[in-house]
């Protein structure tokens, strides 16, 4: 039987995590799980980076980590344990996908605007390095890596995923207008890659027109693909085109391992008292299951989860727009008997 | 009389801003005009950076540019005539106001969530610096600068500008817990200036969870503060949210130029076809009025804008959504028949 890694990670991390692997239980899946030390209690403990060693060992030979959301300390110094992760092991390709959930009402969805975007984000260059430092005791100044195999690897991954989902279009977003050379060469080595692809329709379009066109006709858009900070940031945008955070899957898709995680927060001030919406993390187990090719056992539960939700089944966070408020163990029990 | 530089722009910019001096005209507003000789033909006729010397001696004794949108010649080397302007003259806050405006159906007036943003960019620093080189063929690298006084200047402008405008929430958008010296630096810069400004609720935000939540729950911000990159990317996020950069300003704000433009595209293919908005660069032309004092003119013309805006009286790029869709010079004599 398959073995993954599992994370509880922090705050509403635990509760969220039992719900969904009680789902995944309920489901027959095949897997079983061997839980690591991550997250801020691990920072508490003195693991500068927020892991043991033997998480780390554990992760790397078992290929794939199932991930709740985690909190960073602050401190200058202190890097964030979900960037550690996705740059330790080369998670190079971060994939979200964000799509029209019936029962999940938004002003698109009210105004008859389907949503089926895939982002696919580069996981490890950019800012996201981190090489920052003060030039005088008011200059600041960070250096932005863009390289051409770290471009290469992330834009070759979203053509073939692209390509086995039968997409249509495929866009890269970039501000290549301002930052010519770095920006330049991530778009210049998309379309170098789109070249081997003719069957998809590949363009460029500049990062702040695709979030002005994201909140006016998202429609249009298909798999998206963006430097780190830019996939970041658009990520967001189109998370909250379905319903936010809370109902948003993320992939950190690397050669030898890969994570999934909820990204949104670790929500301390609702911790422990079994509220929490699970739909994230359990969207991102399903992306897990897929990814390891336990494809049916993913159709059942979505299935089951789509048809609660389009029922207007939700936790509590989705308020009034509810027909039923459940708790998260109440929830996870709703989609259980809707298998 | 108060005299102004007026630069024309290329694409639809003469005929756009033509259509909006004959509307300050016709309201009577005490300005002189001088045109200056700025943008893509100006590049043409070998002016590396856009603009004539004249051109520059012109705006620098005036003080006030009134802008059309201008292109840029593709080319490594080249550097956006926009930016160029913004930076010589340090106009080191970028303004933009988004307002729901009936009439221009948006998902978010649908839903009855009204909309009233103003952004404050910075204008200056950050990756506009366009230091960028080629570290190896393929390494690129981009320096990001931020300064406690680049930082300073718009800050404080933002909180003058909340205050005398009543805003209750000043917003710092910005990614520290990432940048954590460069954005580090702004934040702290702030949350310094909010300390001479207890009578505002200053509060900041991490710039992807801002991203979702104005796609959520635009309503909750009044004045969002942010660098220049993010800023950008954050202004054409709103202009989506109230239909579109046709209906969204720009004032660049510096100590001794003003600078207020339109910022779409210059729109080559309708050029000289007499159909292009003219919104966008009479709203920025309100701003301008504003800035000098000249508030009557300014609510005259706003007034007659809102109310043709509101009886469906659309230029043709509305689409479906007009009652009357006209052409630009009907357009605009429809908003002085509305005086
Ligand atoms: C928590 C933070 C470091 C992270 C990021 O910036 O990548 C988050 O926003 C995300 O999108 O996963
Ligand atoms: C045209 C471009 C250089 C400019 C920018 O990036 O600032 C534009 O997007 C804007 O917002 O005014």
């Amino acid at each position: 039987m398959n073995k993954v890694a599992v994370a509880k990670g922090d705050g509403i991390g635990p509760e969220i995590m039992e719900a969904v692997l009680k789902i995944f239980n309920a489901a027959n899946v095949p897997l079983e799980y061997e839980y690591v030390d991550m997250g801020k209690w691990v920072f508490d403990k003195g693991y500068s980076n927020g892991m043991t060693p033997a998480a780390q060992q554990t992760i790397e030979s078992l290929g794939i980590l199932f991930k709740g959301p985690m909190e960073t300390p602050k401190g200058k110094g202190v890097k964030s344990v979900n960037v550690t992760a996705r740059k330790t092991w080369n998670t190079y390709a971060n994939k979200r996908v964000f799509q029209t959930l019936h029962g999940v009402d938004t002003v698109f969805s009210k105004a008859g605007i389907p949503i089926d975007i895939t982002v696919v984000r580069e996981n490890i260059e950019d800012t996201y390095g981190g090489i920052e430092h003060m030039l005088t005791h008011d200059v600041a100044l960070s250096r932005r890596f863009i390289t051409q195999p770290g471009s290469m690897q992330v834009i070759k991954y979203a053509f073939e995923m692209a390509k086995k989902k039968g997409t249509r279009r495929i866009t890269c977003g970039h501000k290549a207008n301002i930052m010519k050379l770095t920006d330049g060469l991530f778009l210049q080595t998309f379309y170098d890659v789109a070249k081997d692809y003719p069957e998809l329709k590949a363009d460029d379009i500049i990062v702040d027109d695709l979030c002005m066109k994201l909140v006016t006709r998202p429609d249009q858009f298909d798999v998206v693909v963006l430097t780190n900070l830019q996939g970041d940031i658009v990520s967001d945008l189109c998370a909250g085109l379905v319903g936010g955070l809370g109902f948003a899957p993320s992939a950190n898709i690397g050669d030898h391992i890969s994570i999934f995680e909820a990204v949104h927060g670790t929500a301390p001030d609702i911790m422990g008292k079994n509220i929490a919406n699970p739909t994230a993390l359990l969207l991102s187990g399903l992306a897990l299951l897929r990814h390891i090719g336990l494809m049916e056992s993913a159709a059942t539960i979505e299935n089951a989860l789509l048809y609660t939700l389009e029922q207007g089944v939700h936790t509590g966070d989705f308020g009034d727009k509810a027909v039923q408020s459940l708790n998260t163990t109440e929830f996870s029990e709703a989609i259980i008997a809707n298998f």
